[in-house]
C-alpha cells in the first residue's frame, strides 16, 4: 500500500479526494493535516462517516516521514505548499500540489499575478503540469506535480488540440466560464453565502482572475504560439461544476464536422474526455473525472462547449490521476 | 410624512423593509444605521440602486431625535434594542423591534432561553406582541411594538383559533417547520454557506429552538390554556418562505370541513391570511406578506400546513403593517 | 379605467403582468383568456390568491369589444397573436404582444427563423418595437407594439449604445447569455424539469436561437449599420433573471471610464437603466423593471455585463411600461 | 458474471442502478428495456457517456431468456412488474422489483390504495421485502423481491427498532418526510417543472400517499403490534435525498442517551446504517448507500431524524443490496 498524507483537509477538495480514495486499492490514507483543527475527519465532513476514523493534525514535514508517508496532496494554500515541498521532497515524499504554486515556469508571473514572492522559484521551470491528457510523459516518474485549476482545464482541453492543429488563432480567443460556488471554497464570506448566491448568477475577475496567466502559458507551451485570452468567470447557482464557452477566430477552412473529427481522433485514447455531438450540461460529468466537449462553428467564429466538475476532474480527480501515473499505477484506478 | 429610521441596516429584514418603505407614500426613511459600515445603503444591498442614496451611518438616539425622527425599525441583534429603545422612546419616537426583546412577557424566561440578563425587564409585560391578527387593539396606540419571529408567525396563525375554539388539546402540539436559509441572517459561517446549504435539508435546535417559549407563550396568552409544544425547524435549500406543518389531538368530532369553514370565518376579514383548500406552496406566498393555511383531519390528529415569507409576513412585512397600524394608516399600506 | 384584458393567461410571463396590473391604479382586468382552462386565475397561479376572482375564458375578439375591453396583452404563441390582432385592432384596442410575431420588420426573415408563413406581414414594418429606451416617441401613440424577447433585451440595452456612439465594430459582436428556467415558460417538458436544470448548466440553441435576428435587425436599425452577432444562451439554475456578457472590438480608443462615462450619460434620464461600476448579479434586479449593466475594456477587447428579470424588464415589466406609454401614463406607474 | 437485464431503463432509479452496476465485478448488463424508446442508454442518459454502449429495446421474457438473462432489475410502473413477473420467474430468472407490487401481503390493501386489480395476488404474500437490516434471511435464496420505497425505508430504518425494542407507542406515530423532485420521477407534469419546485416546499399527499400502508405492515410485521401512522410527504428544492422526522409517545423511561445506545448496538453490525450523534444532514449520504440516522427526546416524545438518498438506499442501492444477497456476493459490492 501506498500511504498517503492530506494537507489542508477541511475544505472541498480535500473532502471529494477522501472519497475517491476510499476507492483505490492501492492508497491508505496515513495522515490528515489541518493547522487549527483536531476532529476527526468524519466530523469535519460528516459524508465520511463510516469510511475515515483518522483524526485532523498539525503535522510537520519530518512527521509524516516518521509515518511512513509516500506521497502527499497539498490542498493549502497557496505559497503555502511551495513553502514545505522542499522538505518533502527531500525527505522522498511524492507531492501532488493542488495549488498554484508550480503550476507556472515563470515566478515573475507568479509573483506578480498572486502579489507575493515565490518561496521556492527555482522548481518553477522544472514542475510538469498535471493535465495528463497534455503532459503524461512529463508526470511519469515526477517526484512534483502541479494539479491544474478547475477553469483551466476546462478550457485547456478543447482549445489546445485546436492551438496545435493551427484550427484557431492564437491572438484571439475568448473563454467564458461558469462555475458551481463549492469553487470558492469552503471558507465563510458573504460572497459564497447561500442567500448571495442562490438565484443569481454573476461575473467576477473579470479580466483578472489568477487564472489567467495559467491558461496562456499552458496553452502556449502545448501549441508553440503565443496564446492570448479574454478570461471570464462566472459564479453560478449549483454546487458543483464548471461549462467553459470559448469564441475563437479559425484560421482553416474547417467545417464543424471536419473539428469534431480531429477532436475525436486526438482525445481517441483518453478515458476521461469524451468529444460529444449535444451540447452537454454540466450534470453529464458532475461526480465523475470526465470532461464533455463539443465544438461548432458559427458566424465566421469556432466555438467549443466544456464542461466538467471542478472537485474532480478540475481538482482531486485530475490528483488522484497524477498520482496514478507517478507511482505507475493503472491510471483509471479509483476513478471509474 | 412620517420620518422613519433603520437600526442595524445591512442585513436582509432591514433589505426588504427598505423595498416595502420604497412604496410607502406616508414614509420617509432619514437615517439607516450600522456600526461598522458607512456605504451607501445601495452599495450594502445593490438591489437597492436607484431606490435610496442615503447612506450608513452610527447614530445616537439624540442623533436621531435631532433628525426628526418618529419611528424606529429596530433590527438590532437581541438585547442591543432593549438597550436603547428607553432612550428611543424616551425622545418621543415610536419603536417596532425585529428582535426578540419584547416579545416575552417574563424577563426569567428570556433571560434564561437567551442566556443573557434583559437590560429593561420592566417593559416586557407592557408590550404588545406584533401579531395584528390576534392583538391588533394592544398594537393601536402602542409606542412599542415586538415584531413576531417569522417561525411563531407561520406556527401561531393556524393553532391559536384552533386552541381558541377548543378544537385541539392543548397539552399535544407538534410543530415541524421549514425555512429558507435568509432566516440564518447574512453573518457568513458555515452553517449557511451555499455548498453547506444547497441540495441539503437538516433540522436544527431541536428542542432548544429560542422560537418555542414565543409560541408557547403566545399561543397560551392567545388561548387561556397552558400550552406545550414540541418545535422541530429545518434548514431548507431555498432563499425564503417557511412551511409549517402542525399535528395536534382534536379534542372535538369537528370534519375537515368544519375545521376549514372555523378558520375561514375566523380570518374573514384578515387582508393577509388565506385559508386555502389545496396544500399550499411556499412559492405561492413569497414576496407577498401573506399567509395561506388549510387544515386536514387524518387519522385521529388534526393537521395544519401553513406557509408565509419568512423575511415578509415573519419580519419587515409585518412590521410595516404594525407601524401602519400604529400611526392610524391604512393597515395595509405598502404591503399590497 | 383602463379595461384590460390578457391572452394566454396560463403562462409565467401573465402571472407576472397580473402581479403588476394588481398594483396599477388605472388598469383593471377585465377578461384572461385560455383555450383549454376555465378555473379562476388565482387556482391557475396560487399566488394570486386574494387579488383576483376572475376565471379564464376562451373569448373572441367581438366578446372582448362586447365587454368594453380597451387593451390587450397577448401572452399567446408565436402566430397566433398575428391571427387575431387585425380584428383586435379594428375593433379599436390596443395591442401589446409579448410575442416574436411583430418584432423583425421583413416577414421573409421571420418566416425563415419561425418555418412559418407569417399571417399579416404588411403589418411588421409599421410596428414599433417596444423598447422605451430607443424607441420611446414610436411607441407613443401606437396601437399595436412588439414587446422585445428577454435576451434581446438584456443585449440591446448594452450594445446599443455602444454601436450608436461608434465605440464597437458591427461585425464582430459576440453575446453569451445565461437565463433562468422560466424563460423556457411553463409548458411541462424533460428539458424543464426539475431534476434535468437543478444544479446543471448548459447552452442551447447555439447560433440558431431566435432571438438571433431580432438581436442583429434591433442593434442595425439603432445603429444605422449592419451588425452580426454569435449569440449562445445557456440555461442556468434559477427561476429567473438573465446575465449577458458581451464581446466586441473596440474602434475607439476609449478607457474603461470613458465608456462608462458615455453610458451613464446615454441613460442618465432612463428610470429602468441603471449603469454600475461593480460587476452586477440578476439578483440586484429579479423582481424589478430594472437593468444593471457596466463595461470593462479587457486585452483588447470591450465586454458588458447586464443583468434584467427575464419575466419583468425582459416580459411583463415592459408590456406595462409600453402600456404605460401607449395611453399616456406615468411610464414608472405601477413598475417602482 | 450474472448477466442483468434493466427493465423501464428511462428513468432516475435505474439511472443509479446503471452507475452502480457499471462498478459491480460480478454483473454484466445486457439488456435495457424501453416501450418507445430505441436510443443508445448513453442519449438517453448523458452521464453514462463511456460507460455503456447498450441500446434501449422493447424485449419480452422469452428474449430476455434468449439472451441468457439471470437477473432482472424491474423499473416499470405499478402492475406493470406483477404482469411480468411470473413468465420471468418461471423462465428461471430472479427478480428485483423496484415497484410498489410485491410490497405489502394483501392484495386487497394493493388493490384499495393502488385503486386496480393486483394481476399476480398469490405471490404477494410469499415475496420479501427487501429491507435486508430487517428481513435479510428471508431475502437469501429468495427468486422474486420487493424492493422498498424510499420514504418507507427513511421511516422504517429508525422506527422499526423502536418498536420491536418497546420504546414506542404503536399507535401513535407521525412521520413528517421530506424528500428531493427526482422522487417524482423523470414524467414531465407541472408538478416537477422546475420553476414551480425550485425555491419552494409543499406537503402533498397528505394522509393519502400510498407509502402509508407499506410503512404500516413492515412496522407491524418487523414489531408484532398493530402499527398505525400518520405520514406526511414533502416536496423540497433538492435534486435527491429525504430527511424523515418521526414524533412517538414513549412506553420507557428511557433517556436519549439510552435510545441512542439502543439503536447503535441494533444496527451495529450493517455496514449502511449509522447512528450519529449530530443532526443528520441529507447532504452527508446523497450519492451513497447510506442511512444516517439520529434520536432526542423532547417534551414527552420520542423524535428520530434520519437521512437517505432515494434514489440510492431509496432504490437502485438496495436493489444492488439485494441482488448481492440473493446470488451470495458481499452485501456491499458495488456500494462502497
Amino acid at each position: 500500500m501506498i500511504k498517503v498524507a492530506i494537507l489542508g483537509a477541511t475544505g472541498y477538495t480535500a473532502l471529494e479526494l477522501l472519497k475517491l480514495l476510499s476507492r483505490h486499492p492501492q492508497a491508505e490514507v496515513v495522515a490528515v493535516t489541518s493547522r487549527e483543527n483536531t476532529d476527526p475527519i468524519c466530523i469535519v465532513h460528516p459524508s465520511l462517516t463510516g469510511l475515515y476514523s483518522i483524526r485532523c493534525e498539525n503535522l510537520k514535514p519530518s512527521e509524516l516521514a516518521e509515518r511512513g508517508v509516500d506521497a502527499v496532496f497539498s490542498c493549502l494554500p497557496h505559497t503555502a505548499t511551495a513553502a514545505v515541498a522542499p522538505e518533502l521532497l527531500a525527505l522522498g515524499m511524492k507531492v501532488v500540489d493542488f495549488g498554484a504554486d508550480y503550476r507556472l515556469n515563470d515566478a515573475a508571473v507568479f509573483n506578480k499575478w498572486y502579489n507575493v514572492t515565490h518561496p521556492d522559484p527555482e522548481r518553477l521551470p522544472l514542475t510538469p503540469y498535471g493535465l495528463p491528457e497534455l503532459f503524461r510523459e512529463k508526470i511519469r516518474g515526477a517526484n512534483l506535480v502541479a494539479n491544474p485549476g478547475c477553469y483551466p482545464t476546462s478550457a485547456i482541453l478543447p482549445l489546445a488540440p485546436l492551438l496545435k492543429g493551427g484550427f484557431i488563432a492564437p491572438d484571439d480567443v475568448i473563454i467564458d466560464s461558469k462555475s458551481g460556488v463549492s469553487g470558492a471554497g469552503r471558507k465563510p464570506s458573504l460572497k459564497n453565502l447561500y442567500p448571495e448566491c442562490n438565484e443569481a448568477i454573476s461575473a467576477y475577475g473579470i479580466g483578472t482572475h489568477r487564472h489567467t496567466p495559467e491558461i496562456e502559458e499552458v496553452l502556449s507551451t502545448a501549441s508553440g504560439a503565443d496564446v492570448k485570452v479574454i478570461f471570464t468567470p462566472h459564479l453560478t447557482p449549483m454546487d458543483r461544476g464548471i461549462l467553459t464557452t470559448t469564441y475563437s477566430r479559425p484560421l482553416k477552412d474547417a467545417s464543424q464536422q471536419d473539428v469534431l473529427d480531429y477532436l475525436r481522433d486526438f482525445y481517441k485514447d483518453e478515458p476521461f474526455v469524451q468529444v460529444v455531438d449535444a451540447a452537454p450540461s454540466t450534470k453529464d460529468v458532475i461526480h465523475t473525472n470526465r470532461c464533455h466537449l463539443t465544438a461548432r462553428v458559427v458566424g465566421g467564429r469556432l466555438l467549443t462547449i466544456s464542461v466538467i466538475d471542478n472537485l474532480i476532474k478540475g481538482a482531486a480527480g485530475a490528483a488522484v490521476q497524477n498520482f496514478n501515473i507517478i507511482f505507475g499505477l493503472e491510471e483509471t484506478t479509483a476513478l471509474i
